[in-house]
């Protein structure tokens, strides 16, 4: 009798990504996660694409998001519920597999809460080496909640930044940042308003929560040659920038129909001009012109970066031994016998393989 | 220090569906699920429905499918491979998740390789109850691969199936059923040709696999009364059904959208009429009207049988005490400090809440 086909799903939980993180230091993995997310742009013709699925309800939302390069394809499965942390969960969670585009088998199942924190500093990170102007030291971080820390380390390490000048609503927020950034050696300025934080930044970096159409950043803050970072506004009814800021920028977006939608353009006309970065990142189109020109990132998050961290995961865990099989697709003597596990008798030869055993263990 | 919220992930395995069946029995669980599906489908209107986001590539297809109801939301992730047998791996193979709308935690993760040949014969078997003649007593099988038994025990416990005509391209597969339903009661005619299986039969079930446009069925077999059961026709360039079957049938579907697109139905113009099965079950529309006529159910496999499947996973997990917690979501003492998973120091404390570490184990 023929052996089962290996239908291998690893798991890599929350402590995998910590304990990568561990082993080889924030720093790196920052690097090799921009870098992973820079060339999977910059083959961005490889990709079948489409706008996340949504769905969305009174307090939240829930999106799947696929892409495939026709080898490998990838889905989050991610939320956005900014009241969750009232009762102490987080807003965003996520999990997210790679599979076999020629057999569909999922092959890698990891958690994305994280990676997706990981991910999106990586993604400004990238966006802002290529919009931001060189020399850029200083950063306003608006709003302190649990993407802040990413996005001030991702800036500290590779883009420069020395001093982050700080805003949130909630003053505890903006505690716990001061207290995770204590370690490092950036300079760390509590301002008592947006418009505080802003003023002299090279870099304006905006990632709040609220499901509403705010205006955290207005034109009147905008100096000449700041590169905005916009994070926050991704979702129908969920934005950050007044109408104003977009048109006195050059802005650039992940993918267009996506932002269209879910981005701070969703204020804007149809016909409003961007550019999409892949391009800027494959030198079709430009990015900065000159160092009086304002640059801004309208962020939402494309599955394509997902695709990019969790191809990153894998490769981590090869590479440091991490992870564990979990039993998520049954292996079959005879794949045409399907009803086979139901029936007790023959199991005992899945378990002779060695490998039914094991994995009934996750 | 307040505890963290908890997050917890059920896992159901292949073993934990097959042990739950082994417990309750199968027709009991056929019975359990076909009532579930029953009862999704009458409250039609309360879903928000999209056709599934499909991943087509030149063997396969891998696809998404979200529905939810504003309280629960669930998907699945699924492949359609047909060659995929050729190398020992089942032709399709899922698995698919619960989550709660208000909060957007994945609650329930869940194999669905083998919860999905449930799901389908259970459908059939729903459809069947409505439009097949009362007293049907033999039913042509073509295709007997890895669904084909559940169809079969499906029909034989709760339709009252005592005879099945088979027929397959290929002799092993038809085998492997003889020999999986020799325990049964059932009457078993292996047929040379679809023609000889259809022949005389109250429900003709057509389950076949081939990626292509086959013509298994075509209308000189019709015979007055029978109710065709179409379950293989399920992808763009993926049909069983001459049109000239669905010309002479009253034609019943899923979720109509997705049918015009993926059911035998795509050869039909789009102003072809077709029946939206939940309109039947709700007494809204009429099914079979007399012993005479032909009616036709083109399953494609919609969404919301897989919330029913789901729904009742998790009911029998909880019932007999299956399955068990994965760490997919991170627990957070507070919930905006994502990045205190980066500080080893912190770690005992959620140790300390006994959650933490045992769900790693997973």
């Amino acid at each position: 009798m023929q052996l089962p086909h290996p239908v291998t799903t690893q798991f890599f939980s929350v402590q995998d990504v910590a304990t990568a993180i561990h082993q080889l230091g924030l720093p790196t993995v920052f690097q090799r996660l921009a870098d992973t997310i820079r060339a999977d742009y910059q083959r961005w013709n490889d990709f079948e694409k489409c706008a996340r699925v949504a769905n969305h309800s009174k307090d939240g939302v829930i999106e799947l998001m696929p892409i495939s390069d026709g080898k490998t394809y990838s889905f989050k499965f991610v939320n956005g519920h900014p009241k969750n942390t009232q009762i102490g969960l987080p807003c965003v969670m996520a999990f997210g597999v790679l599979a076999d585009v020629a057999t569909g088998i999922p092959e890698f199942l990891s958690e994305l809460t994280l990676s997706t924190a990981l991910r999106t500093a990586a993604m400004s990170l990238v966006a802002a080496k290529a919009l931001a102007r060189p020399g850029s030291k200083v950063m306003a971080l608006i709003g302190n909640g649990a993407q802040s820390e990413f996005q001030a380390l991702a800036f500290h390490y590779l883009m420069g930044i020395e001093e982050l000048r700080l805003f949130d609503t909630d003053p505890r927020a903006t505690d716990k940042l001061l207290a995770n950034l204590a370690h490092t050696p950036l300079r760390l300025t509590v301002c008592k308003s947006v418009r505080e934080a802003v003023r002299g930044a090279d870099i304006v970096t905006t990632v709040t929560a609220d499901k509403t159409n705010a205006t955290v950043l207005s034109p009147d803050m905008l100096e000449r040659g700041m590169h905005i970072n916009g994070v926050g506004g991704d979702c129908p009814g969920k934005t950050e920038l007044h109408p104003d800021v977009l048109r006195a920028s050059a802005v650039f977006v992940e993918y267009e129909p996506q932002t269209r939608i879910e981005g701070d353009l969703q204020h804007l006309p149809a016909d409003f001009a961007v550019t999409e970065l892949w391009q800027v990142l494959t030198g079709q189109a430009k990015g900065r012109v000159d160092a009086q020109q304002i640059t801004l990132f309208d962020s939402v998050g494309f599955a394509l970066q997902d695709y990019s961290v969790l191809r990153l995961m894998r490769e981590l865990a090869k590479e440091l031994g991490l992870g564990q099989p979990v039993s998520l697709i049954p292996e079959l003597v005879n794949p045409k016998d399907l009803f086979m596990l139901l029936q007790p008798e023959l199991q005992p030869v899945a378990e002779a393989t060695g490998r039914g055993k094991a994995k009934m263990a996750a």
